[in-house]
């Protein structure tokens, strides 16, 4: 049988999603939370892996058991067992034709930031900039990168995806008020590091150091090092994974 | 000389504002960078206390003071001592008429909570009602809760203050999608928890519990038994004090 799983994760104090030797990620914790629920070793596949750092609000996995899920009673029973950090949101029966990565449409990434001075309650979960930002340059700046483009000038240059062709159905930058701000960001899919570089990229518009239209040539150049600053993991958090057109 | 200091604090992990015997508070440490800095026992006082677990966003204060304070460079230093979830934001020189509590006309504050289920990232900073609520009936409801009335009945009983007359000039609820939402609220005033039993009932009405008219009653009734639950401080803060009608 096959289950989906969704979760919902802090990822503050973890080395990322993905088990790694000697590290405290999600997945792992998550496999021992299985291991004690079903007495079997299970391998949870995601969306996509997270960062160290990177949260999510709704991470979408599935496994397979042959063992007796009970998709209510075993929410309840695992959350009991995981961390506080980490909540499954729901367990449901799955085709064998659904794969948590490969059939996913879109994803949605948030990244939090806030401009101007120092503010303690916001580092719990946005990004500093420290400068003033001119949102509406930033603004001007999203509608460049909305589209399907070849994203290699947005991907961390050490990756071995081939085909770095993507779309950004929607960019936006939503203002919350008293200087911070998210950027929300849906595509039927990311390279490694893509949603911190754009946002990097954003951020060089808002402090003028590139115009918005400046985007169209750095997209073209295919070159890494015309974009801007991969931005730290603290801020960015998966929103959503979509699994059809509805 | 006296000073106006403007800070911004995670409170989260203190006892709240005020010096208390044994507890750590923003003051204590606030004063006990203060002490470091100018060698001198400084008396801050604040635009009001805030509760244990509540934070800020900009708390505005005063103190007097006649070593040499140099405004610019002692926030830099001021901020090297103090924890980082507890910033000076600046300091500058101020009438002597000047009282950070007195002198306040208005003040806003933030209550930030999420509905349905639990989101780990959320928890960092709002607080979570667990059930779905009926959002447009909550912001109906602030309507009656608008104005200037006797809040006797939002007000905690244990308090020794006569007149509770206050006037709360705006209030709403702002959607921040994926099930968070801010509630914010500018009076002129607010009485012991007067903010987190406004959200209380404001959550009563959510969950169908009263009808938004029924606040009216409420407030009329000046009886604390008849208004909603007190909530948690975790998601409350104090966004901004104002001191000119500017």
């Amino acid at each position: 049988m096959r289950y989906k799983l969704e979760i919902s994760y802090d990822g503050t104090n973890y080395s990322g999603f993905q088990i790694q030797p000697n590290k405290d990620t999600i997945q792992k914790r998550l496999e021992d939370a299985m291991m004690h629920v079903y007495r079997d070793e299970i391998d949870i596949v995601a969306s996509g892996r997270t960062d160290a750092g990177v949260s999510a609000i709704c991470q979408v996995c599935h496994f397979d058991t042959e063992c007796n899920v009970d998709t209510r009673r075993d929410v309840g029973y695992l959350n009991s067992i995981l961390p506080e950090n980490i909540r499954v949101l729901s367990i449901s029966e799955a085709s064998v034709d659904f794969h948590a990565r490969k059939s996913a449409k879109n994803k949605t990434y948030i990244y939090n930031f806030y401009t101007g001075r120092e503010i303690p309650v916001y580092d719990k979960f946005a990004t500093n900039i420290g400068y003033n930002l001119d949102i509406e340059k930033m603004k001007e700046a999203c509608r460049y990168i909305q589209g399907e483009h070849d994203f290699t000038a947005f991907c961390a240059s050490n990756t071995a995806v081939v085909d770095k062709v993507r779309i950004v159905y929607d960019i936006k930058i939503i203002d919350l008020g008293e200087n911070l701000y998210r950027m929300e960001i849906t595509g039927n899919g990311f390279l490694y590091n893509m949603v911190r570089i754009i946002m990097g990229t954003l951020v060089s518009v808002g402090m003028g150091k590139i115009r918005p239209e400046d985007i169209v040539q750095i997209i073209e150049s295919k070159n890494r090092a015309n974009s801007g600053k991969t931005m730290p993991a603290k801020g960015l958090v998966l929103k959503k994974v979509i699994y059809s057109n509805v």
